[in-house]
C-alpha cells in the first residue's frame, strides 16, 4: 500500500494520538489488575482478561506508534515518505486477540451458569474472531467491489453478536441484581456503540476518500474507538464486578 | 543456511504471524500466572509451569520476529535479503525448554502419587529433551540422508512419549474425577495433535520442497502448532485445575 504523505499537523496528530492510546491503555491494565483483589473470587477472571484486553492494546500500540514513526521522515517542517509500509495488520492482529476477549469479560461479568458462560462464551468469541478475519481480505483490497464483498461477509457474524447481545443475553440481564442491571447495559451499549465505528471507517473508500485526510479520519476513528471498547468498557467490567461482590456479600454469604 | 526471498504478502503474514503469537504467548502467562490464586495448593505447580511454557515462548517469539526483522528489508514494496541469517535455531532451544514442561505440567495437573509424578516427569523430561536434541541436527543437514537420519533417531523417544501418554497415563486418566476426565483426554489430545505437525513440516524437504513457499509453510505451520501445544494446553490445564480444586473443595476439605 503506497504511503499517503500527511500534512505535519496531521503526522503529529496521529503520532501523539497514539502515545496517549499506549499510556492510556496501559494504565487501565495497571489499574485493573490491581482491583482483581477487590472482587470476589466469582469476578477474578472477569477483571483479569478486562485488563489483558488493555495490555494487548498497549503492547499494539506501543508498535503501532513504532511503525508510524519509521514510515515517515519528518525533518526541518517537511513530511516525506521514508519508503517503509505503515503496519496497519497490527489493529487487525489486536482485534483478533482482543474483540472475543472483550465479549467474554462480558459474559463472565454477568455470572451465568458454567453451561451457558461456556456455550455464549465459545459462541459470541468464534463469531468476534470470523468477524474480523472476514474483514481483513477487504481491508487491504485495493479495488471497491472486493472490500465490498468482504465486509458484508464480516457483518453477518457482527449481526449475529449484536443479536446474542440485545436478544440472548438480554433476558439474562434482567435476572442481574438491580444495583448493577443499569451498569450491565450502559457496558453492552458502550460495546455496540464503540463497534459501530469499525465499519463505518472500513466504508470510507467507498465514498471514494482517499489520501492523507483519509488516512487521519481512519487512524484517529480506529483509536478513538479502541479507547472506548478497551479501556471504557474495561472499567465498567470492573465497576459492575465490584459492585455485585458487595451485594452478594451482604446477600448470601460467600468465600472472599 | 541461504535466506528465501519471500514475496512481501508472505513477509507481511509471518511477520504479523510472529506479533500475533508474541501477544498471545505473553497474554496467556498473565493469566495463568493470576490464576494461580484460583486453584487449590495440590494445582499451584501445573499452573505456575504452564505460564512458564507460555512465558518462554513469548521470549522467543519475540526473538524471533526481530530475527526475522533483521534478515529482510522492506522498502518500497519490495523485500530483499539483508545477509544475516533468520535465526531459526530459536525454535529448538524454545522446544528443549518448554517440550518437558509441558509434559510435566499434564503429569502435575493429573495429581498422581508422589512416587508417580516424580518417576513420569523424570521418565517423559528426559524423552522431550532428547527429541529435540537428535531433531536439531536433522534440521540444519543440507543432504536429505543426514536428515532422515537424525530425524529417525528423533522418533524413537517420540514413539515412546506417545505410548508413555496413551497407555502408563492411560490408567491414571480413569482414576480421575469424571467432572475432569474429558478435559484430560482433550489435553492429552491437544498436546498429540499439535505435535504430530512438527514432524509434517521437519519432513518438508524430503518432499523436494525448498524456497519461500516452503519457507512460509514452516513459519506458519510451527506457528500455529505453537499457539496450540502451549496457550492452548496451558489453559486446559489451567480449566482442569480449577475445576479439580471446586471438586475436591465440595468432596472433601482442603487448604486454600
Amino acid at each position: 500500500m503506497e504511503t499517503a504523505i500527511v500534512s505535519p499537523f496531521q503526522y503529529s496528530l496521529i503520532y501523539n494520538a497514539f502515545s496517549f492510546t499506549f499510556a492510556t491503555m496501559a494504565a487501565t491494565t495497571i489499574f485493573l489488575w490491581f482491583g482483581r483483589s477487590q472482587v470476589s473470587a466469582a469476578y477474578k477472571n472477569a477483571v483479569t482478561i478486562s485488563g489483558l484486553v488493555t495490555a494487548i492494546a498497549a503492547y499494539h500500540y506501543l508498535r503501532i506508534f513504532e511503525s508510524w514513526e519509521s514510515a515517515y521522515h519528518y525533518v526541518n517542517g517537511v513530511v516525506s515518505a521514508t519508503g517503509i509500509a505503515f503496519n496497519d495488520a497490527y489493529r487487525y492482529v489486536d482485534w483478533l486477540l482482543t474483540v472475543p476477549l472483550l465479549l467474554i469479560e462480558l459474559v463472565l461479568v454477568m455470572r451465568l451458569t458454567r453451561e451457558e458462560t461456556v456455550q455464549k462464551g465459545w459462541r459470541l468469541g468464534l463469531a468476534a474472531a470470523l468477524m474480523i478475519v472476514l474483514g481483513y481480505p477487504g481491508e487491504i483490497a485495493s479495488d471497491i467491489p472486493t472490500r465490498a464483498l468482504w465486509g458484508t461477509l464480516s457483518a453477518i457474524p457482527f449481526v449475529y453478536i449484536v443479536w446474542e447481545l440485545f436478544s440472548g443475553l438480554g433476558k439474562s440481564i434482567e435476572r442481574q441484581p438491580e444495583a448493577v442491571r443499569g451498569l450491565v447495559k450502559q457496558a453492552r451499549l458502550l460495546t455496540f456503540a464503540s463497534w459501530g465505528f469499525y465499519p463505518i471507517v472500513y466504508m470510507a473508500p467507498y465514498a471514494n476518500l482517499a489520501g492523507p485526510d483519509v488516512e487521519t479520519v481512519i487512524q484517529i476513528g480506529y483509536t478513538i474507538a479502541d479507547l472506548i471498547a478497551k479501556a471504557g468498557v474495561g472499567l465498567l467490567v470492573f465497576a459492575i464486578a465490584a459492585r455485585k461482590s458487595e451485594v452478594e456479600a451482604h446477600g448470601t454469604p460467600h468465600a472472599a
